[in-house]
């Protein structure tokens, strides 16, 4: 196993240690918890609280986004593995400012049900919720059974965006329409050229040969819509974006952002390579793109490969992702 | 060669223009170049220039750092392989806002031939220029020999001093000097994991065991001090920070800042993991962490390993060193 580690069974704890003990101030471990973070300080007082949580192993996703403008705690798993009801219900009382708490995460079985189970608990300490699923994952099921798709990367441009909309002031019920119509914007579409390892197994999730690659791969290696031959980068942008543009079927004239990111091992010069093509096939659609992320966003550990998100901005939703926001790896 | 590229002669031409696009309220490509990049807009007058350059393939390392508070132009070359004097000029140029250019760059045999040879060309455009070479890696020759020390991932905490200094309105003489400072107060130790892939050799730079890793291997593969087997992160960490600590030989009572950075495909949850026990270890010395980064900060590309970079801090340089500075690579 080519990691660095001291103990696969106390991966996500030392990664969260490390990332409170590093950035203090942004970060701060929940007590009595080994594996749920909040911002620094106490909740603020009347805004809307949004929570957010998952399987470790995604840095900067969940927890990385932790911080204002952003979001206001994170329960994590072990890697690739969903956090304790338990956990979650951490989160949220340590997201509670008094005005409700947002559940902002992606539509994975296992988080859904300890998330639904949270929101039961935390009833008992009269904290009000919402729930918003993310599912930007176009691979993932066919647009007609949108509801079965995966949170990938777009997750981080709604976490943004909502995150934003709560800092502004606006109530439970405006922040949760804000993050869903961002969430139903959002499209991904990724390729995995190469697996990661998990800790806890050892060995890679899965292998690939070193020619191939496989395109619409979820981020836990869930498998993709098709294996072949690695492709040249203008080839490979095409098939991310193909799909995303078939699923949003946008006039001209639309303004779009982009995120184009790396799964972990794939260097951004890659990224940048990939976004020559991306920005000239949305231009030739007669698209706008504002303010481009390119980077690692939404990772998989050590995975090789890349995603293409693709996000339709109205006014409100480009003012709040482009509002100011601090954590340690919003960079833009 | 399990790389996203088109051609692998055109891989860093491609990035840069990549990046140029996706970030224009950073960067633009100097005009009748195709590899050298300036901050956006006009030099401003009056500023000391600080240009640097080497090869590609180390993102955010050279180029990622140009922006306001940083560096003002940058030459890039092919990947792993110095820019041409002409290129350097180029940067200089562009970097030139009348009150003289510092040549802030790896202590390189290739970059110190061109870039020697740049500044004698720019002379005859009234560009007068100094040079600190960066010499942090401790790994690539004992102390009574440091002038012979390669530059690696503490580069970039002299560049972000540096560019403070500049910014804040020092003269070309008072700028190298706080350049220098840093410089010598740099001392970085580095671990890989495996190998990366040059777009133009088309096969790993080097071949090592799946249980092995090499510590204090050069950025480009250069070879390191000792191949041994892959260790936990705990005894990682102290084969990085020993020969440092040694170097430095700090009093207790020091505040130092350190730069745990990723090589390329180590995800930062595992430089996470190696932070905790490096600020035990500091603490333990007496010694004081100030501004920690954790993150990639100078790669080589899809490389895995780590490094670890620790500068002494006095009052000056920790003011220039948490000054403001934008750039679409620095986060905190």
């Amino acid at each position: 196993m080519k990691k660095i580690l001291n103990d696969p069974f106390s991966y996500a704890e030392e990664t969260l240690k490390g990332l409170t003990r590093a950035y203090p101030q942004y970060y701060r471990l929940v007590e009595g918890t080994a594996r749920v973070i909040a911002r620094a300080g106490e909740p603020r007082q009347g805004k809307v609280g949004i929570v957010s949580g998952g399987g470790s192993g995604h840095l900067p996703i969940f927890t990385g986004y932790v911080g204002p403008g952003f979001l206001d705690a994170c329960a994590c798993g072990d890697v690739f593995a969903s956090p304790s009801a338990d956990e979650m219900a951490a989160a949220m009382r340590a997201a509670n400012g008094g005005a409700g708490v947002l559940r902002l995460y992606g539509n994975y079985g296992g988080d859904v049900m300890n998330f639904d189970m949270a929101g039961e608990m935390v009833e008992f300490d009269d904290i009000t919720s919402t729930t918003v699923l993310l599912a930007d994952d176009v691979a993932s099921a066919p647009l007609a059974e949108r509801e079965k798709r995966r949170g990938v990367a777009g997750m981080v441009l709604t976490f943004k965006i909502a995150g934003a909309a709560a800092e502004a002031g606006l109530d439970l019920d405006g922040v949760t329409k804000v993050a869903q119509r961002a969430a139903d914007g959002c499209r991904t579409m990724g390729v995995a050229l190469s697996s990661c390892t998990v800790p806890q197994a050892g060995k890679p999730t899965f292998t690939i040969a070193d020619d191939e690659m496989e395109v619409g791969m979820g981020i836990h290696g869930e498998p993709g819509v098709k294996r072949e031959k690695l492709k040249a980068a203008n080839d490979i942008a095409d098939a991310l974006l193909d799909p995303i543009l078939a699923d949003l079927a946008l006039p001209r004239g639309e303004r779009v952002t982009v995120l184009v990111n790396s799964l972990g091992a794939t260097p951004v010069e890659e990224l940048f390579i990939l976004y020559n093509r991306i920005a000239d096939r949305l231009g030739d659609a007669g698209l706008t793109i504002a303010h481009p992320l390119v980077g690692r966003y939404a990772t998989s550990m050590e995975m090789a490969g890349a995603s293409l998100t693709v996000l339709p901005l109205d006014g409100e939703l480009e003012n709040y992702l482009t509002a100011p926001a601090a954590c340690a790896f919003w960079k833009v």
